[in-house]
């Protein structure tokens, strides 16, 4: 295995069509958060499906294994980060249906065009820039905090990437949940789905999972609460049959 | 008790200080939404209420025996239900703490002022006028779809009432919710708490709890799920203990 890898990386099986992400413990390595927002976004048949700020590809890869889309691309700003995922779509054998691009995603629309994809999907960073500590490591950084880019941005370029009626999914944290919607709004994404993420039943809930569509009709459906844990350390059955086990 | 009660009328029971309610099996009867909406309400010591639509003033009834607000006011349009509400006030001797008004609700900063009020409180018709059958009763079809006022109106009077940080209570489907956030937003009512109830744990919300301050900056604590029953006909401890059983 050890040509595949850098220093200081490692392979993570990812419990689907035996597929394997390189990934770097010094680096953002992925969190739940992708694994459930692959687990809530639906992609049909011959679809193409863009991933806006992809970090290692766990999106796109795991999208591969779970949907019958045609062609999953992988946006992603640091050289790094990309390169991982390069290897891991190789690693694989996954070049035809899956391309890693380096590039900013405040410039999607310019690189991919207008109404390119049927479906667009980010995990994008949560922290608005002065909340909170700001990680000493620039990539860990630019993951968590909106340093390289705001949630507008990520929008204003879904907005233009996305044909009429494409599905936009995304991941967040319930408390800028007002502001989402604002700004969701103002670029015609309207919010169809929506799935909130409890720790435990008796917690508040800390991410929320969103389906906008494109032009779509002001209607919401929210879909019964996504529980994580039964009891410490243990996962309800939800979760295991998300994560493939 | 044949003098407080017209015909098709009963008293209800309360279960808080003894109070009862007046209501008509013919006529809307409170329901869940307006008991949540009293445990979600929030009213410190001495503080003016104003309920929109208060119906047979079950909300002005409840905030007073459960909350040391000063003063209550129901605001209500149909005059039959504004009389089972002044009798129930009465019956209760409540009539130095609760005023029942008569009146419109598009004409509430009108009727009382710009900021007369440190919270206000609605549990407001849900349906847009075109969804759904529309009640053949005129009081009835006027409680349930937006007949007499839609959701604007609402937001629009209590944005004018309110005082600069006052309190906006309000109970509303999920389906509606990101319309909600937008119409409120537009009128300076930051959504700041939420609290979504489930039938069951296994379903779909069916109801949206929202508090909002008047130019209160975005961030939303969204709460751990309210959930009504945990077995058929069983209803969880949470709530037995907002009915104050």
């Amino acid at each position: 295995m050890k040509e595949w890898l850098k220093q200081g990386e490692r392979f993570d099986d990812l419990e689907r069509n035996g597929y394997r992400i390189i990934q770097s413990e010094g680096r953002f390595c992925f969190g739940m958060d992708a694994v459930l927002l692959s687990g809530f976004s639906r992609v049909k048949e011959g679809e193409c499906v863009l991933d806006l700020g992809t970090g290692t590809g766990i999106i796109p890869i795991l999208l591969r294994a779970k949907t019958k889309g045609k062609h999953f691309t992988g946006l992603e700003i640091q050289p790094e980060s990309a390169d991982m995922a390069r290897r891991s779509v190789l690693y694989n054998h996954l070049e035809n249906e899956i391309n890693i691009v380096v590039g900013d995603l405040k410039e999607a629309s310019v690189l991919f065009g207008a109404a390119s994809f049927d479906v667009v999907t980010s995990n994008p960073p949560y922290m608005i820039h002065t909340h909170g500590l700001v990680n000493p490591d620039p990539a860990l950084a630019a993951a968590r905090h909106e340093l390289l880019c705001c949630f507008e941005d990520v929008v204003r370029e879904t907005a233009k990437v996305l044909r009429q009626n494409g599905r936009f999914f995304l991941v967040h944290r319930p408390f800028r949940l007002p502001e989402l919607i604002r700004i969701l709004s103002l670029y015609k994404l309207e919010p169809k789905r929506m799935r909130l993420v409890y720790p435990y039943i008796e917690k508040e809930p800390n991410m929320v999972l969103l389906e906008c569509v494109k032009g779509g009709k002001s209607r919401l459906l929210i879909e019964k609460p996504l529980i994580i844990y039964k009891s410490p350390n243990v996962y309800t059955d939800e979760i295991y049959e998300i994560y493939g086990y």
